[in-house]
């Protein structure tokens, strides 16, 4: 049990479970949300449910946000009725999205002339992990803000990582793990159909390939995806192309190239065209091998 | 110590060590060299110096072969002094060579028509493995001459991996680490080029990528060469580039198009350009440390 305060905003498949587990740690989470559903379920659980994000962020010490886009986090945190007209001199916000880290640069600096703090924290682990409360968490901002917010985040998720002193930092890693994430995907596309179409057997394959340098993490969890021929999300093509989407803004706001990811990126843009941004990530196989006329499962 | 005869002929940077290691093991080696200073090395430490791959081929019942390229085991196996003219009925030939795996099925149906048999065993390591007898080795052939072979192979390797029936699939699964790894490092540098640019201490930065599903044994063995900016090979870019050739070769021959490897070989000839071919393959970060104008190092 604890004395702070929170209120979340954006309760949908992620912040939903998200504030689920909150309640369940003994917080106090006053909640808003645009679509009505999920309010009603969580007042059910013991959130107290606001008529817009400024009356919601009133109540709190701490204000979380997690939502689709940078947009969104734009208008909930400085527009109108939002978190910049509601909150409390002192409170900390915390933004749990995935957006562009120039966003979370642009409205902790529109906060901090109310002495609002701000933390950028974006995740990962999908519904399943805000279900479970093991999401991994990338924080950045300062260290006294961080310190505070340990507990909360906690509360929600099981690795969290201090990754920088400067809000955007967290988004800046979550990019960083998208990039790194969807190109293994895409390398183990083509070296399996490669394989797979030249007679060799994709589960041989695998265990040579994992047991040297070419080991990655979604070598050995997505592999077998491949193997069976079945992409159940998982974390789904449509977003990490967002995520990608991000990459490719923020590699020009820096001045970093990044050709590998600018291909990926388009890549994922034909998954979507051709209608498999439902499918999980490691569906990018599929792209691979109608162009290949064939199906590391075996079918053509 | 063994009853079987060996010959070795090819004994450059791998080839050389290995035959220590079989020399070691107390297998009697017949070499054969195109230039001669490891020649007389391997005649003090106990080998029968030859004047031809045929001469040699003749004294051995296990024949093999590592070599740079594909038209090198073409020559060598098929030449009018080779392994085809001089191998005994029966003889059983390796190539450790990493070729392209349509010569070896190619060389393998020639020396079919005398009764030699063919196992394709390219290997994974380095010279450093080569020296330390760590090599992986990844065999396609029939599993009878694997069997066969699994003894030679123990003596200059730790994993050792029948990974297909046919002549050419071990050659399919080198390519295949080929392309995983060297996108894994294409993917480790644009995501640290970027986070590192945009302020994020790069340890820091891996620390939280290694947690989760981002990790690679790339990342983790080669990542602490980009924070310090040094890059000792290792694998050495000029070789990388020359199995990524392979890897072009082998999608254009089976049907498979591999467009992130694609690129990523323009960027492997984009390094040699730049005088790069001697730094380890981690090194492609340098090209995209380059053109961000930024060092993950620290420097600009």
């Amino acid at each position: 049990m604890t004395s702070r305060s929170l209120a979340f905003i954006g309760t949908g498949i992620m912040g939903r479970p998200m504030t689920l587990n909150l309640l369940k740690a003994g917080y106090s989470v006053a909640v808003y949300n645009k679509s009505k559903p999920p309010l009603e379920e969580l007042g059910k659980a013991g959130a107290e449910v606001c008529g817009s994000t400024a009356e919601a962020a009133s109540k709190a010490d701490i204000i979380i946000t997690c939502l689709p886009d940078s947009p969104d986090v734009e208008d909930v945190a400085l527009g109108p009725d939002g978190i910049l007209k509601g909150a409390k001199e002192g409170a900390l916000y915390i933004d749990m999205s995935t957006i562009s880290p120039a966003v979370s640069k642009k409205v902790a600096a529109a906060l901090r002339g109310k002495s609002v703090r701000m933390l950028d924290a974006p995740v990962s682990g999908g519904d399943v992990g805000a279900r479970e409360g093991t999401l991994s968490i990338m924080v950045g901002g300062e260290p006294a803000d961080f310190e505070e917010a340990v507990p909360v985040f906690e509360a929600m998720g099981k690795t969290i990582v201090h990754v920088g002193e400067n809000v955007g930092d967290g988004g800046y890693v979550k990019i960083a793990n998208q990039i790194m994430v969807g190109l293994h995907i895409a390398a183990m596309s083509e070296a399996l159909v490669l394989g797979s179409k030249a007679g060799v057997d994709p589960e041989k394959m695998m265990a040579a390939l994992s047991g040297g340098l070419a080991q990655s993490r979604v070598l050995d969890l997505r592999g077998p995806n491949l193997v069976r021929g079945e992409f159940p999300a998982g974390f789904r093509i449509r977003l990490h192309r967002k995520d990608l989407r991000l990459a490719m803004e923020a590699g020009a706001d820096l001045g970093v190239p990044i050709p590998a990811t600018g291909q990926l990126y388009q890549m994922f843009t034909a998954l979507l065209t051709a209608g498999r941004g439902e499918l999980d990530h490691s569906g990018y196989a599929t792209l691979i091998e109608d162009l290949a006329g064939h199906k590391v499962s075996g079918g053509v």
